[in-house]
């Protein structure tokens, strides 16, 4: 497979075009943002770390039957993945109260969720990502209203394997957001990645943050918790 | 019945406790407010306008079997009522796209939906009454999913009487915000105010604003527009 020409540079990934018809590779790279970009810097092996974590993570979800735009890794910071018509939502589960809904809401730091939260928000950093309601997507054409029962069925799923997973390495998962796309064979995959970037990470002894969180709050130990956080779930079974 | 102490003071409403069991009365003030109290001013005669265009709207959605907190008008500026336990949480119903849809998920001004959207928003003007989910609902014990599955069926009954009565005078109803409390009989009632402080209201002829939308973006003609709205509801059948 050739890489080919540079399709899309986001804040975290690049997408390019392959000789390959249906594939794109992801570029991880080591530059992190927070806030829609108002905080930049860089984390030592992000792009790594997250290309090969998101890489075992999506064949554990192909293995429970959960189909993901993951085909390969083919080097250290970039995968192969289906090309995809991408939803323009991004797709949050939580099982504790954290982030925005402490910010937003009001809701009680830790607070733990007898059923886990669904939540939808619109992929549009110039409006700050904001939280929407499913008649919200039907309206605005984002998604029909099947599509959204597969995108919370699957995310649910989702959430029960990671859930799982991430219990064995000692680790609470207390949310994540995962972004969907359409095949040209009609299936909706989970794309994107899914990293210390995109999930709040609580170690269960201690209680601590092991995710983008030590970013953005400035919580200090960033580079390290990047690489705990890699190394529990690389030797991992 | 007699007035006796104040037992709630809000930005344009205060509620009185009565010498009557299970019944309080509501005094509807003049003063507006926009953008949760940054915007301050009054508006000539709104207390007696909400009141009175409020007592009718009641009353007409109780002809339609929509049971509300409505007992009955006793003086200019205020309404006797029954006390509930109030949700705390706004049911807004949307016919067509306009306020925070537009500010907050770029939709297009002026968008009419195929089906009129429901949203929930956690009514508490420090975090500026945001947009929820039904499960956001739920996890903070604000209602139940029965109590929510009410609340929605009875604000889309709501909308529609309303469509119809307000087409009769020339008016396109864009948008409301509604409220609900719990009774002592176990009913789920329709409170708060029906108005132009809580709903859009577009002429049907010129597009014009007759709400308090005029209020808040400086308009003009704010006085005229809460009489105007007024005069055509009074005087309908």
């Amino acid at each position: 497979m050739e890489k080919k020409e540079l399709l899309h540079e986001g804040k975290a990934k690049r997408v390019f075009a392959t000789d390959v018809d249906g594939v794109l590779i992801q570029d991880f790279k080591d530059d992190a943002t927070a806030f829609d970009g108002a905080k930049k810097g860089t984390i030592m092996n992000k792009g790594e770390i997250n290309n090969n974590m998101s890489a075992k993570l999506f064949q554990l979800l192909e293995k429970h039957g959960i189909p993901t735009h993951f085909i390969e890794t083919v080097s250290t910071n970039e995968m192969a993945m289906r090309s995809l018509d991408m939803f323009m939502i991004e797709a949050i589960m939580r099982n504790v109260a954290a982030g925005s809904l402490v910010r937003n809401l009001g809701m009680e730091q830790g607070m733990r969720f007898d059923r886990p939260i669904f939540e939808i928000h619109l992929k549009d950093d110039d409006f700050h990502d904001p939280l929407m309601n499913k008649e919200h997507v039907i309206a605005m054409g984002l998604a029909t209203a099947t599509e959204l029962q597969v995108i919370e069925a699957r995310s649910r799923h989702v959430n029960t394997v990671l859930i799982d997973f991430f219990n064995m390495i000692g680790i609470d998962l207390i949310d994540f957001k995962i972004e969907f796309g359409r095949g040209p064979d009609g299936v909706i995959y989970v794309a994107d990645e899914i990293s210390p970037d995109s999930c709040r990470y609580w170690d269960k002894e201690t209680g601590e943050s092991i995710d983008k969180d030590r970013f953005r709050f400035d919580m200090g130990k960033v580079d390290e918790a990047y690489s705990e956080i890699f190394q529990r779930v690389m030797t991992s079974n």
